[in-house]
């Protein structure tokens, strides 16, 4: 039994999404799988001044929860009494621009999925992670940080900065998004940083193109405070829990486990199976209560990945059809940007749901990984990311579930454990298999994935077809 | 105070050196500051039989050192009453050829220096120290073991050994060097393995262009039972001292604080200067009797480097004239090659002086680092090293020692610490600089190194030149 404390409660914004989002979203705006915005109305219904959360802040309940990391969640988002104050002061800062990628790692940091992280990293962090793929608590415990959280800056934001303690983040639009205190500027030695994480410097890394090749040679890490919590207003924002809300809707559950499953792929009934079995298993081990936590990544990913609407959408088909039960399921967004750094990043994806309260976690094969840029072959060992989370420092309060392997059975005409006594009855069905039936409009074996699921990847890829026909005006 | 147990007492071989090692070492065969023949001879004295090995094997000493990774010192040299029973066994095994570099490292395994490791990596040890720089012993503790010390195979090897559990290893010359046992075949991704050990996969790096570049796909693991003690018959081998045998002579010695000066370079006055203000450190901190560990590496080093048999040469000189205290200084060659792996490796050259018994390390500037291959910079941020030995995971009860600058004093014409409030007054003479003297025959400032040290690198870059312009018979 652990306490959990209770930070202030996130305002929920539920702007009018636009009309293709709305499209899109709708069936889960309304599906009772999901946290509903009713059920978040109710979540949050205290609608608490800033003084009651301080009150509130302080208290702590007996929860059954995993602790998060460091032992209290981090949360960066100011009170919004002191928004007037912080606009004023940020207008005397210099500024840096974020990037979309940086501005999805201030909605990390913000939350505390990185806890106990409290903004973009120092150089201690940095080199913690980057070497250790941890950091170290003042206590002398190890949480785990397996990925840098860092922010770049070119040589003339640096001049600019000169030696000024803060600066104020500005998002993509040029809004004052943040303002990150006590800074400190060290080199950013991409190559190094590239190597070290991904054990590979080959070019066509997909985070590296997007976010590091073209970044500024020094990193700028600091104590981050939010001016108000980070939305993007298209439609999904009511999907994007933070970890403190994740924690209160598993107590309201009354979770007494908690598993999570981080997938940035449509769901197919091979997954649903195994999401299924692990209930059964947790059942088995005397748990009263498991409670899925399905967790789409919602940050960045590469070009060729499901974009993360039409996966919401396909999602919220799923829980139509039944495949999971929607009184132990909760669907919500993880809002980090994908690395496709393997063993690595799985670290990450397991770390940051302890942080939400998951205290089981299913791994898979390949977790986070993909084909190596420039070599016919997985980019890392498919087997390493199973082997590289069991052992990793701070992650030993973890239960690390290791994906059973689930194939179509032609027999019983469905997705199925694989049984090797029988290997000849199974059909392996890639991501990219997959993605080229729903191209070419043809259909997947009966009970790969349920109807409604797979006619929104069919719609989704005539859309494309459809754009590349479309002549584009010049 | 630690408990240290007494392992077996290595037997020591002093055959005949060659002329050209004994002409290089004779000076530092017969100084006093090293230790000497008579004392080591002492320190064995015993000759105790297998039965009495045992019997002591058991038994423990209270002593002040600190105790090495894991609790106990492992020793992987097999007693000699089994000898004839391995080589009959190794008869009827796969063989496997290793490299030099691989000898090396069988020779660092069975003495202990990388304690608990047990032999070869097998894959979740490779994965620890791949990913974490670390490994994890059985209560959950870490230890640090930040390079994977691993053996390459090839298809053809992999296929002769097919599922037999153990291989006999052979040296470069074909001889039985150990056995290694319930051995298990792991692939060997060389750009993952790089990219993580070194933060870098440019072409050039000295130890990849040596060891891996054109090793085999496949790393074998397992439990090494080296024959006999691993010995190189280059009139150097009374300067390899065991990890047990450091911790013997450090006990009889008396100290209470050891403090390992790592170093692959000739020694000079500030080099000195350092290991006798640490000294003064040490005493005025109330130690009554630091004692200094003086370890050249003996292993693999980059073809500019000095030689090893002539950085021992200089090494004696240095102690010859007296810059040293011969009471409180032993030297003695780590076995380790090298791999200029900067803040990774520096934390392997700690780990193992821990295991010798040292609990004070010396870090300077760029430790283990070099001039990145192919860009005209370091590889390594010169101050990183000693940040990250300073962070990493099972090194906490080392203390480190932080280098201060030393340079030359054009005013009191000798190595001083830098002092910046008059920095016009010192000349920093780079290690290039210093060889460029030494190759030109020119002389360094005074003060600089004591003429005797530095008459035997001129003599060296002399004796190259003379091969460089000696025609060789085609």
């Amino acid at each position: 039994m652990a306490t959990t404390h209770l930070p202030t409660p996130p305002r929920l914004h539920h702007p009018s999404p636009s009309p293709a989002a709305r499209l899109r979203a709708t069936a889960s705006l309304a599906h009772p799988l999901l946290p509903s915005r009713p059920r978040l109305a109710a979540l949050h219904s205290h609608s608490p001044s800033p003084r009651h959360r301080r009150r509130r802040r302080a208290m702590s309940v007996r929860s059954s929860l995993i602790d998060p990391d460091g032992g209290a969640l981090v949360e960066l988002v100011a009170s919004p009494d002191r928004l007037p104050a912080l606009r004023a002061e940020a207008d005397a800062l210099p500024r840096v621009r974020l990037a979309p990628v940086d501005l999805q790692w201030a909605h990390v940091l913000a939350e505390g999925w990185a806890s106990p992280l409290r903004g973009f990293m120092r150089e201690a962090e940095y080199l913690q992670s980057l070497h250790f793929n941890c950091m170290r608590l003042p206590d002398g415990g190890l949480v785990n940080m397996s990925l840098p959280i860092v922010l770049a800056i070119g040589d003339a934001e640096k001049e600019r900065i000169g030696d000024k303690p803060d600066v104020a983040l500005e998002g993509p639009d040029g809004g004052v998004v943040a303002i990150l205190r006590r800074v400190e500027i060290y080199p950013h030695n991409k190559e190094e940083r590239i190597a070290r994480t991904w054990g590979a410097t080959a070019p066509g890394l997909p985070y590296v193109d997007e976010a590091i090749a073209s970044a500024g040679n020094w990193l700028i890490g600091g104590d981050l405070e939010v001016l108000e919590p980070i939305k993007y207003n298209d439609g999904l924002d009511h999907y994007r829990l933070s970890p403190w809300q994740l924690r209160n809707e598993f107590d309201k559950r009354g979770a007494d486990a908690v598993f999570a499953f981080q997938l940035r792929n449509p769901v197919h009934n091979g997954h649903a199976l195994l999401m299924n079995d692990t209930r059964r298993r947790l059942l088995e081990m005397g748990y009263k209560n498991p409670i899925l936590l399905l967790h789409p990544l919602g940050g960045f990913t590469k070009a060729d990945d499901v974009p993360l609407p039409v996966r919401m959408e396909q999602h919220s088909k799923v829980l139509e059809d039944g495949v999971l039960d929607p009184e132990t399921t909760i669907v919500s967004i993880f809002p980090s940007p994908m690395h496709y750094a393997g063993p690595t990043e799985v670290q990450w994806h397991a770390k940051a749901r302890i942080n939400a309260g998951a205290n089981f976690y299913i791994v898979g094969r390949d977790p986070a990984g993909m084909g190596h840029p420039t070599e016919k072959r997985d980019l890392y060992n498919p087997d390493h990311g199973k082997k590289v989370l069991s052992m990793a420092s701070g992650l030993e309060k973890l239960n690390i579930l290791p994906f059973k392997v689930a194939a179509y059975d032609t027999v019983a005409k469905k997705m199925a454990f694989f049984d090797p006594s029988r290997s000849q009855d199974f059909l392996f069905i890639s991501g990219t298999k997959m993605r080229t039936f729903a191209k070419n409009g043809e259909n997947p074996p009966d009970g790969f994935m349920c109807p409604g699921g797979w006619k929104v990847l069919v719609d989704y890829y005539n859309s494309l077809q459809a754009e590349e026909v479309t002549p584009v005006p010049v």
